[in-house]
């Protein structure tokens, strides 16, 4: 068979089939599709339909799909230096170091280094690898709900069982505390009313007694070593914490010397409306880990900042860890092209601007529709949780059909077949996690709403 | 300050001190350079000083800087389709898994499939992921002098300590077995009179009684699930084991049910002059792991080829593991071509050729200098194992001095100024391993053994 | 010097300063004394003053200290098999271990075997033995708490972080869960109005999503293989849990085939009026370890009950564990002897009476003193939780001095110069866990009862 | 059924099957017998068979069964102080414990001192306690073959694979680096020959390199923090070292900061005619773990000595461990009169002479038996190697065809019906470890190894 008669679907799909791993997501789906090119907030298929997409990559995409800003930044370095070992220098990976470093400065008041590597997990590891040299602790605090990556260190620090069932003993498995959710209450309280963190609370009491598990109160020694939280959590559904939530969490860490490592993987660069989902919450991390839309998802290429203290030559020698790719050129310089592209935009006006329009259209769509039980937003992180008519237990099995029938194809609001990418995540994966570029303009939006209505009704009428 | 102002050495030299993590391995080298452009086999730096370059980034950019071919192959995959959640099909992610099965089924006559990751120590996560899913074990073997990558997982089973040193307990070190190493035969046999394998029975006698701690005998159970192997050591110093080595071990594992991972991160895409440089040894491996090569560096995409009994959908189903940026499009495009321009090409042909001229040229000056302990090559990865005057005692300073008057870029051979890249590996920071571009020609060859003749010249003095 | 000479107090502490480890808990007393002869309920010194024992080795000598008819069968066996490898059989450990399932058998109806070994935190190990082989699972819950045992698999999950903080990292870590504890209730709830459980339901609901980090809900199986307790917290602080707290429990681990493990080393044999503490609570464990009261401190024997299905031949078989003096003939003769003497005796009616009393006489107490924050007794197992004078918050230094003044053997209630004997325990060390002998008289709980007030009236003013 | 018809043999066997675990080693004999008395150096069954042992309790019972002066001193303690809690003093746990310091001084020039508990895996466990706090290492080194418990932490020290394969993974496995058994040199050498000591030379070249994964040279720091030995290996076959073998080897450890923890368990107390088997080999441990023969099997009590340096209060303070029957006053008791007892003795004296009386009639019976392969003794610990007619195959069926019919109680040499305890030992399981009583006289001596004799002859005709 020639390469020329596999592109056709079926074909593709059946090579696909007997040469693929399954073990990744794609067969989660429950019929397949191949993309052909995509532009802007569209994704085309291989007939040419045109699929709004509400996920951009799970937020990797931030800066719409075949930016030709970012895309002619990656050729010229294509045409320049497109390779080079990472033992060695180039320019664009020390001004992608500084320019972080110093929005971290100008941000936090605080100096750090960057550390680069590829895909997010392994950044993780290397925020892992800083906060067991600095503590000389293994264990870490997480979240429930909370996801760090697939590589065992991150699985560690990952709560989902489901990752690590497969793959035996974990050693390192992290201590998982309950995130202030507020629409499903760790606590059991109503989220209307207004929450008094008693999660919070509960966490803190932790550190009472020795017999509380954590904490050694003759030496205030904990043995955790640092708390990995993402601010809005991402696969577990965009949940938005309590303002004051992180400000108080903070507060138990610092009296007890456990560090903060902030993972912005999936809410950095600009998703929630600022560089980093934490600036909205009044704390400064002591490490940073970022990753997919650094590069507009032109290259793998991730990494952390971390306080000077964690990170200095002296604590963080050379040869601590290494990745052939960690700084690779390519990556280094569409990442430099995309905070130039930051400073010369104003994301910090426009993405709220956007998210708040967005969630106002959803809002009126949850009154008409009791499968709706909580809009919630943080610049475009935008969250949807359908539920049974209720309004409260979880509706899989909607949110199921209603990402599927997005992925047909066949919707025809605006007037062409036209499909919609939907994201599921949440703890009971009944939540859609709506993550648009943030060059989507008001009307895109409309017909972004239009389109998820018309998905939720052929939804409802699937599984009435 | 302005970029503009920033790109003077000095000026990102300062900056690189403040704002980079010293903690890669770029601080290894005495005096930074920094580098401006790259082609065929040369790099170039702010001055333009043109650098022949021996080492193609750890064997990632095995095709030549800037290949115009593959460069263009990833140009256009920029202009359709740059980006794709990994969860969502295109047809050069199937293409390119089927590419490599169909070698394999070719090759070893076992059919099998691809799973894609990024960067090698995320694929050699995949790998134990399937070993630890299908055996149940979570101890490996691997080699001393073996090298698998930096993520936890991977560190695990890599055997340095100095790299677990500064992260406390690893709960999964495996345990390591000495590698066949003919010239310091870890049996302290002599390296000139035949080989007898004496490792190998050492190994086997392990399996002989439960005192020896690996195998319950009374229901053949082993402790460790697999072995993970570099057919050709890298970075421990591209060491070439004797011909029958890995048949006699391969017995033994199949007598125990052990699995066989083939580490070819680094010797993958005809380094050896084979497309695996296990294909040399004859035997057919469990798992094989690849990365660098696989798009001439162009991006960090990695993965694993596992038999279908490890890895069909119902042993490894969906959402066994997940990486965003997996099947990255840009990377299966540029890896694709890879395929493509191989399928083409006759490196099985040329590359043993061009690698048997450069050994024998290096085996003339091994007759000249005493300092030169042992020149051996496979394919175009070739070792150079720098001594004492006895041609044995290992001489790290040498070395380390050669590297650098390398780097300085101030030789002359050739009639202008000129640098010489060099990467140093081996047991004792004693070896260089060589790692030539596949397209090098006779007359660059001629030159590149001018120049480091001209480099151990200076070294020897610089030492002396 | 000669043995003689070194007998003085003054000579023996000299050298036990010199030549004894301090690691043991015996310096955690201001003054040291040495004991050298016991009867009954009394322990005295080197100047013949008498101590009256509060705590009964911590509930190891159940039965009083010298009880002669345990010491002449312990005399039996010395005179006619002191000594056997447990590879070979004697009649006593056959017939103790008949007794013992025999007694399960009667009490839940359900078949199982006994294994033995020595010290209680082997016989711990020995469950978690059971419970790893059955169920595949290196982790387990375990109570925020509890107290298990100090090897390195009963240190695992024994709750308090100060005995694991020296030793470095611990792979088993457990998941410790907040236990009932109603006077300081977990839930912040008032522990006067009636309690609802909820910390049981806030267990319950880890299972409901697999982001609570312990359950694939697909397929129901949990990431820990058992739940081991303690049905009155020991070292805790003598906490008795709700009536139904422990039948909600076992419901939420059948459920989700969770084993629950019965820690009864210290309340095993009647401290608590029944043969073990679970009796009071409507559930059937899996496994019963005990130790301790056994052969009431005249052996270190000690053993697990298993049903029939985790630890019959074909799953358990021989030459899973083993320990030189596991079934010692000594050891099994004493135990045996008090299983006799427990079958002629009606513990379970005059523990229960004296219990009564006694509690009834600290409750009169706890009127006349605002420090007595809590009385509660579950048989002869009775705690008194000493506060400030708000009656709740701890005060482990009134506490600390009640101890070190009873120690110092210079009280003078009943008339002549007395000790008493106390232990504390507790989440905060404010707690006076009582475990007399269960053959204390009315008389000598009047006395006993007397000696607590006068330790407390001088406890009070030296801590003013 | 009462307990008098219980104690039929078939009565009992049935009990035993019924409710007794077969976990741990009774059921490894094909026929199982009821002990019923001891006295001296034999064992009398239900019928008043008379058996030699020859393996007294696997060396726990060194001083003879019912030895009636340690017996005396038993039943002195069970009518003065039969009980006392640990965290309390009696003159006897300090006599004990300085006797034992005394003794290491004037041996070994060096102070210490003695920690307590029960059984030698709990010791064991200590052990590893004070390495982990002093060196900040979870692993150790340890060797093939050898057997330090069954707790799990002892148990990742032990190199039989057996003994972890039922239980998941082991996070703190061992290396485990050959011991030298010269009958089966891990080298492959002639054991006739002079032994060069190269496995000892293999061991100090795992230093050499950070590739060989245990060092890192630039500090000197190792992945492990001690050795844990036998100085002749007990369960492993009764192996006795090359005289110099612990030198080196103790210089290797030295060296790197690596501490020698000497596991007397078995070998102390005598059984080699030195109060501990490492006095023959001229090298002071760091710590020894010493249990079994402490009591004369009175009393599981056990313990480990070490240096002060680490085990003085400050840094092994009160509350590192603890144990409820660590030092209970029958336990020390009995050890302090087998310590008095063993000052008024000569053993060091009378056992090489008893020890060279019993090989020499071993030696002419391995004249007449091709069977026997090797015969060995290092003072009262005496191998007997069982082979096939080579004389080196290993014989298992003829050693436990012999096991058997010693146990079986039908042995007519010296005239009358009689029996004979063999233990069963070393890597094949096919070695006799002989360990008689340390009283044995040479009309025992000879009347045992006609014993020997008859089992053997009829050995070998049941297993033609």
């Amino acid at each position: 068979m020639t390469l020329h008669q596999m592109t056709s679907k079926d074909n593709l799909l059946a090579l696909e089939s007997k040469y693929c791993s399954w073990g990744d997501t794609v067969h989660y789906a429950k019929e397949l599709n191949i993309f052909k090119r995509a532009e802007g907030i569209y994704l085309y298929d291989q007939d040419d339909v045109e699929y709004l997409d509400l996920q951009m990559w799970y937020s990797a995409a931030n800066f719409g799909y075949k930016n030709q800003r970012l895309n002619e930044a990656l050729k010229r370095q294509i045409d320049t230096l497109p390779q080079l070992a990472c033992q060695y220098l180039h320019e664009e990976k020390i001004q992608l170091a500084t320019k972080i470093s110093q929005h971290m400065e100008k941000t936090f008041g605080v100096k750090g280094r960057v550390h680069f590597n590829v895909g997010g997990a392994a950044a993780i590891e290397d925020a892992l690898k800083i906060v067991r040299k600095h503590t000389g602790k293994n264990l870490m605090f997480s979240f429930m709900g909370g996801y760090h990556g697939r590589t065992f260190g991150a699985t560690s620090i990952t709560s989902s069982y489901r990752y690590r069932e497969p793959f035996g003993h974990f050693s390192e498995r992290a201590n998982f505390i309950p995130y202030p959710y507020q629409f499903r209450c760790p606590e059991g309280k109503d989220a209307k009313t207004c929450c008094d963190l008693s999660c919070l609370k509960r966490f803190e009491k932790l550190f009472e007694s020795e017999y509380y598990s954590v904490l050694n109160p003759k030496n205030n020694n904990c043995e955790m070593g640092a708390f990995f939280i993402e601010p809005v959590q991402a696969t577990g559904g965009y949940i938005i914490p309590p303002a004051d939530y992180f400000k108080g969490l903070k507060k138990v860490l610092d009296k007890h010397n456990i560090l903060l490592v902030d993972d912005e993987i999936q809410m950095g660069f600009y998703r929630t409306g600022k560089m980093w989902a934490i600036e909205h919450f009044g704390v400064v991390p002591d490490i940073v880990v970022f990753g997919k839309a650094l590069t507009n998802g032109l290259n793998p290429i991730s990494g952390i900042w971390a306080k000077e203290e964690l990170i200095s030559p002296n604590v963080f020698p050379p040869g601590m860890t290494h990745a052939t790719f960690s700084s690779n050129p390519l990556g280094t310089a569409a990442g430099l092209e995309v905070i130039k592209l930051i400073e010369e935009s104003n994301f910090s006006e426009t993405v709220p601007q956007k998210g708040k329009y967005f969630v106002s259209l959803l809002n009126k769509l949850q009154k008409k529709y009791l499968q709706i039980g909580e809009v919630d937003g943080l610049g475009l992180a935008i969250r949807i949780e359908m539920c049974q008519k209720d309004g409260f237990t979880p509706n899989r099995e909607l949110t199921d059909a209603m990402m599927n029938i997005g992925l047909s194809g066949k919707l025809t609001t605006g007037g062409k077949q036209r499909g919609l990418i939907l994201d599921v995540g949440g703890y009971y994966k009944n939540v859609f996690t709506l993550a648009p570029s943030l060059y989507i303009t008001e009307k895109e939006i409309d017909l972004a709403v239009d389109l998820f209505e018309e998905t939720l009704q052929k939804g409802i009428v699937t599984t009435a």
